[in-house]
């Protein structure tokens, strides 16, 4: 057992640190956003989206319009506490509680008023996936347990709360995407319809990235920048590529770099490094002599 | 607040896409497979093929045959619910429900009946993750916490029911797999014995792919198809790659194709990318070329 | 249903694996170690550490002694019931109960009496990711949901341990964070201060791999052994790299075996290769010529 | 330890038994109703019937008719399959599955039609509650905490079911009551509007009784029969009183016999003991002479 | 199945009963008390006046201020949201937000710095009820699982609150006691120092009671009120009983009325029904000629 | 919110009454015996010897003996650790901890053997229950949900348990049955066969009392002490009453003190207050004129 002398130096340390150190220092009297509560208003807004797949609640047809309704209702009052939280930790000295309190309520009635589109590209995405894999048995099984889409699906939700300008939230959802499916999505990029990601495990898709429509993509591949050493002055530049439409990009291709161009139709073959802009319609590829075999 | 109106508005936008768009009609009156209780049997089956690991409640030796017999019931039950609500959703509109009962029955038969042999090639794969990880001190730490086995316990659950045409299930299994270990095999795919996963973040091994006796790979590994731009079509299309005997696989390698065989004994060095077979007994390695120093 | 003979027969079956096969014998009359239990302590080390970022138990700051003392006591017993565990399941026949309960306390408080220190080491990880990391709004987000620094988090703990020859719960806590975040840390390996990993899926670092001061790496990067044909055999040696002070290693570069050094301020580029020394201050790219573009 | 030879034993003993008793064959293949089910559908209606007294979910009027629609056709299924379980319980040889599920769906359209008659009763209730007891603040603490006001509740939905003529469920649900509140009503009695129960801890009232308009009772009143030594031989004989409009009983006051009927308007007084019927609008009181006080 | 349109109608009858009866007027917008929450506080303020009895988390002596500290914030932020839950519901229409939040803090404050004091009074009961019971073997016991002592222990925590002039909570507190214990003390009785309650249940004590020290009573006691029939014209005239110093009063007896008082010193033996004083020193009997014993 | 001062004073005053004293002092490194623990086992014992009644776990007669081997052993431990924590909270000063463990055994051995019987105890009380009552359905019904047959099942397990010297546990087990059915049963008292109680709520049964065969009693009835003035001095004095086979007592009644027996055969009328013997063969009833009728 440690000693009474030996806890008490202990504890004293370690909350010392905490009231020294600038970083540590949340604003009291202020909730921190949750991270389940946010996770289970995702699980929520997944039911809602598609009633019937994750919810034993529903049980006949008539009941949807209720379903929707009641669950509706509680989300945004749950939601409207994890963001009155989130703009209470990052506001500035000034902003009044009934600012942040307006604030919340702008936000989330833009969110909520936005759900049905958001469910539009959802129904689009998972087109995508099952007409771009042979492997898929149906459409019940993308929605049910492909993790590229289920990926998509928070991508989508974090997205739209990121562009309202919710402090925190969105990242608190894409790391939880990230967790689940290793496929890293920050909230920031643009990505448009028809989108798949195949696999998906270590995809990573940075904050100013741009992706048009029907893309589809592989486990491994990463939309980076080309370096990040100057760290918090490249905050607001374009670090990230642009891949425009109809492109296929294989497993554990790397492109990089804020100018960096993919155009329309190329495919980009697996393992392929790029750091330069690609001509539309062009096939990229690895070249073969890359490789040595070595009878023994 | 949203106020009444917007709030009507939103709940019959969604409500309407649920019932216009197509793909969405699950089957009213049978439940969907149920993703938390699928995963709670693989984890209880867990519990029976390995008693004393992951329960607290078997405390004697006495208590072993007890405890199996009467988990394994159960089991049997909770089971054969999801696998008839599988079979529900996918019949074709003829089928009576007598045949889905039917058909549910022989599936559980058979699948308990060869828990036994999957015990016996688990305990195989036990002995290969021990003799081929330097970092590992036990076997009891291999059954306890490597994520390359559990993710083979998991394929070789799933791989007996995709092979006993079980809908969606196997693939709910296989991608629960994936979420926990980054490692994602599809339960079509033929794996050998004493099979070995050091790692394993970011493995893929496709639908169509075989792998022999004795093999082992690394993390970032994918066993894929050259291209699926096809879609559908290719359903029944061997897309994926044949692996012999005896061959090692280091991280990050991508091995493509449904012709491709690697042959037995071959060494496939980290990163390499092969899209052709490669003759028994060879190593393939990165060229070392590939790389520049730049002093700065 | 299973006929009553059948299942006698495969329950038997199943027990008689178990008691036949000597890889199965966990000594009876000692719990094994838990899993979940060994998470919980995780998260509540966590709480202690950053009191209040996860916890709505600390509502003001007089609370903040009594908060941090209150846990620690109770974790210094969840945690020696596990390390207890541990102990007695890899004890030579000869060791005796006292003996197991003295190397516990021994353990325990060696491990408690370092948690401030951890706890500075933490804080400039913070600051490494912050400078680090162009996206990253806030201190606070790190802390909250930046899986690189999570897994660095687990990493600093389960080091501690391993490094006081605790056994199995070192591994069994960095395979939790190798689950969450796809990072996977040997606690073996040596880190130095100021470490920030980004994204990170896929990223595995190797038992015996040495990393100095301010380093920064990406996700997919491995720094691996060249060869582990030889098994056990291997346990003691040194089999990877070490990183001196200063280095950047991009997205998916690989470095391997353990005499290759990469020097001081080193930058390596995404996709590289390296199983050879690089001196200090020298950049590694792939080279351009190795991707051919066709235009089709 | 228990010997293993000894467990064996005791295993069979208790296991015999069960399989020799005529009285434990339940039928095996169906369920058992379940306790927990049935608490749970009470409080779900309790919810509906009292919009925003007993959960958190419901947060703005336009949400009212979402939530009750919501709820209620889940509680539908909810009780729909207890019904079919208590139904199929006590089934004759010859029933149908068939005849089964029609008999559960005509109970529980029945039952739910009468719903809002429930509730407009229940109102009535807490009205009398609120002019009868002189300590009660106000007409929401009645709903929120009066033991005798949730016995009544109970009361009349199994008194519901027992009408419908469904087995067990409304004894399991009386007595749930019955060990929430000490009060033991049979669903079986008939009670009229505007009823309360004080304090209530011993009341007893049996399933022949019969209960008027405006009565109100106290803790300890029994309304009992004289005599149960025939037993089954009396399962269809009135064998409780019959209290008409307007009555008051004190507390511990005992009421007993099938023909014993106390008049309009009377008042008994604590502790009195009745076996004869009472004419309307006398006062019965014990007499003052029972006691004797000795000065020591 | 409901028909849909017989649903629409069976909800809107419900939902306008819920509109139009005055009663049903819960003040939207503000939180009702949740009885959950109140019993969880209750239950930890017994953790912290008994530490280590109803608590793992307590595990040595140098635990015991800060497990108290820690848990008593926690306690204070607890009671403060249900105290304010409650006002708000009864407050008039022109009582501010400020003033409920003002008048919040004023009563948890003298709450805690109460706690010492009861902490002292309950301290006081464990002996009377020690000294009292020939069946308890310890006090540990009466801690324990003595229902007598558990109702007394809530109530002296209700009746502070009711001192402090807070509504529905300390009644709320009261039934929770009645309902485990069968045991119901209004909170506004007065009760004095070293009391005991013996097997408890059915007892029943009114709102303006007053018991004096070292009183001792049985099951099934009512201190009641001789009529109610006025009801709510009563709410302020004292309705119940005095009882003074050192009475003891067994099972059954039943003492009506607020002008009726027990003298010093009286035994009041089972069953006795009193409705006048009785002077100090006395015996109270029941006389014997009550019972005729008939042969047959 | 308490100022910080306020605070440690209050945590300081009640610490200090913790440990100053003496009657707090519970065995430091001991746990105490554990209530939710213990209501489980209780639960446990009941689903073991009505295996089908209290869990969905069972689903077939194969299922029987598995079922009730593994609860049992799990059973077997859940109750040691219990009655170890019981045996060490009172054990003297010399007493080692081998004796502890070596009693622990002994008393659980014995308790498990004697399982069959209570079990053929009880069956003959479902008898006499299913005989005594006209409201039974059927003998599930008791043993489902009838409050009388609960309270005498857990009766039986504690006095079990009591006739083992277990300390505190069978307390803790009547205490439980007292709060969830009003009826409390000392597990000292001794009660013979074909024992029934109806209704129940309010009765008492003190601890020397002794009971025959074929005895029904009613709620309310108190088999009591005439005075328990002496306190701790009456220990182990018979106090409480003895009743013969074949003996009914109705609702109300009080039989009292330790020389009282009431003959075989004998009806005790509702209401009786009793303190002398009864000879066999009689009936005993309240005379009619203890009631006054006034017509107003």
């Amino acid at each position: 057992m440690l000693a009474e002398i030996q806890l008490k130096e202990i504890v004293e340390q370690i909350s010392n640190h905490f009231k020294n150190e600038e970083l540590f220092h949340i604003k009291t009297g202020y909730q921190m956003p949750d991270q389940n509560a946010i996770t289970h208003i995702l699980l929520k807004i997944r039911q809602i989206l598609f009633p019937g797949y994750f919810s034993h609640e529903l049980s006949c047809d008539a009941q949807t319009e209720y379903f929707i309704g009641n669950h509706m209702i509680n989300l945004y009052n749950e939601l409207a506490i994890q963001i009155k939280a989130a703009l209470a930790q990052y506001k500035k000295e000034k902003t009044s509680e009934e600012r942040i309190a307006e604030k919340t309520d702008e936000i989330c009635s833009s969110f909520f008023t936005s759900l049905p589109h958001i469910q539009t590209l959802l129904i689009k995405d998972i087109h995508a996936a099952f007409d771009g894999d042979p492997a898929a048995l149906s459409k019940e099984e993308i929605i049910f347990c492909y993790p590229g889409f289920f990926a998509i699906f928070i991508y989508r939700i974090a997205h739209e709360l990121y562009h309202l300008k919710t402090p925190s939230i969105p990242r608190i959802m894409s790391e939880y995407a990230h967790s689940q499916t290793g496929i890293d999505i920050n909230p920031g990029a643009e990505i448009g319809e028809y989108f798949f990601i195949d696999h998906g495990t270590g995809v990573v898709i940075g904050e100013t990235a741009k992706i048009g429509n029907h893309v589809k993509i592989y486990q491994g591949v990463t939309l980076g920048a080309l370096s990040t050493r100057s760290g918090q002055l490249l905050r607001d530049v374009k670090r990230h590529p642009t891949i425009e439409d109809d492109v296929t990009i294989y497993s554990s291709a790397s492109i990089l770099g804020g100018e960096t161009i993919i155009g329309k139709g190329v495919v980009v073959g697996g393992n392929c490094f790029i750091t330069e802009s690609v001509p539309a319609g062009s096939h990229v590829t690895v070249k073969h002599h890359d490789i040595s075999i070595t009878e023994t």
